[in-house]
């Protein structure tokens, strides 16, 4: 009887955490349709900031981990990123170009990137670990269709659709090369493991989850770094305490008390 | 004409780290209110479960931390536990320890916590850094009101409530000794810098983010460590991927995809 009990609970707890799982599904997507109208605006307001994405992308540390040297000069030319959820599991990032005359083209590409289960998709599947494979088929990873973009000319010698033969050393030199470009990242699936452009999901992550959730922050740090920089004082010294942008007078006390919300809880104390 | 086109924009900007801000406090709040009935009802089945607590408590590595050997006598004794959120700002917890005959009375014991973001009502603000302080009152910090527990008799020597002289070094001892207790805890006020409970609000969330909103996974995972204690075998090898609970038959397929939904969506691969 008592063993009974205990079965029943235990399913019922089984069932608890298909609930909880459900209700933080829930959570995300309240969070995405809460957040899209105010990005909205956001984008629409960085039209008017000269230089935005510019400082943003050429300042941000983790960023620079995931690009070329030479990649600089067209990410500079980056004029609007914008992201856009379907759902949790499906978004697409959209970049603007300006373009540079006679070398780049102004274009607009938009990459779309999917959480797959099915690893049954992977082309190489063998150079996967198993752990790699369950943790794949239980949390998701992401891919992407490889996406149209028209790259600079100065690239020529190794964009990929411009290399004839592909097997000779110098082919294959430069093949890696153009595939760990930025622009190689716009061709990236997520399919093709250790033959793509490297990390491409944590980049595509990188821009979801802290360059554009965080980009104000980021621009507001970056500008001051560019300015002590200019000024010739130490950029160390007077980075941490500044309000992010200044509050306009006609904010009035209520909404300034909404935005002491606690971003972070865990200041220890005794 | 172009600064006065950026002076709106940047004004503009700071509105939207307000909204940004706010929008986070809506979600927090959004979360607490979708979890609440289910926490209700995974907590009503949790009491079917024999030992629930103590086995989650007694083998949560983090939580020994907190507490000293002889407390752990009565954190077994502790048969529930629930956490309620007024607001994200506001949240008590409920004990209810079974009692141990001739030593510790049944109770029920509830302390409550408040996010705090005026820190003049710190006794003692000179023991904080300016930094900290600065911290404090822009993020908050936790403080809770002093709650009435009755100790375990054989903590006499130490209860605070019965040391009559807390000058003598004898005293002064034992009084340290108390407040360091499980029970010296339920004092805990996190206005008193360094003469109460050590780091009271990081024991309280470690309640609130950890063990309350994991307990099915720690409940699991300790009762089948303990398991492998009995049979000899080392836990270390197959604690890793076993599902949590087993999924009863009649969960149907439509439930089980939402389970899949992905915890982590950082694996990582090339």
């Amino acid at each position: 009887m008592a063993n009974e009990k205990l079965s029943l609970a235990l399913q019922g707890l089984a069932n608890i955490e298909d609930e909880l799982e459900a209700c933080d599904k829930k959570v995300q997507n309240y969070r995405l349709s809460v957040l899209q109208p105010v990005y909205n605006k956001r984008n629409a307001l960085i039209q008017d900031v000269p230089d935005f994405w510019k400082i943003v992308l050429t300042q941000h540390q983790d960023f620079a981990d995931y690009i070329q040297v030479e990649d600089f000069k067209y990410v500079e030319n980056i004029s609007s990123i914008e992201i856009d959820w379907e759902s949790i599991d499906e978004f697409q990032i959209t970049f603007n170009f300006q373009g540079i005359e006679d070398d780049f083209p102004k274009q607009k590409v938009c990459k779309k990137f999917k959480l797959e289960y099915d690893v049954d998709k992977v082309y190489n599947p063998n150079k996967l670990k198993p752990e790699e494979l369950e943790d794949m088929e239980e949390f998701g990873y992401w891919t992407s269709e490889p996406c149209a973009i028209q790259w600079p000319a100065s690239y020529n010698g190794f964009n990929p659709a411009k290399i004839m033969d592909k097997s000779s050393a110098i082919g294959k030199k430069n093949y890696r090369k153009g595939m760990k470009s930025f622009f190689g990242w716009f061709k990236w699936t997520g399919l093709k493991i250790g033959k793509e452009f490297p990390n491409g999901q944590d980049l595509a992550t990188l821009f979801t989850d802290d360059i554009y959730p965080h980009c104000l922050k980021y621009y507001t740090q970056a500008h001051r770094d560019l300015e002590d920089e200019r000024d010739g004082t130490d950029s160390e010294v007077d980075d941490e305490e500044e309000p992010a942008f200044e509050i306009p007078e006609e904010v009035d006390e209520e909404e300034e008390e909404e935005e002491q919300e606690p971003a972070s809880k865990k200041v220890k104390k005794g």
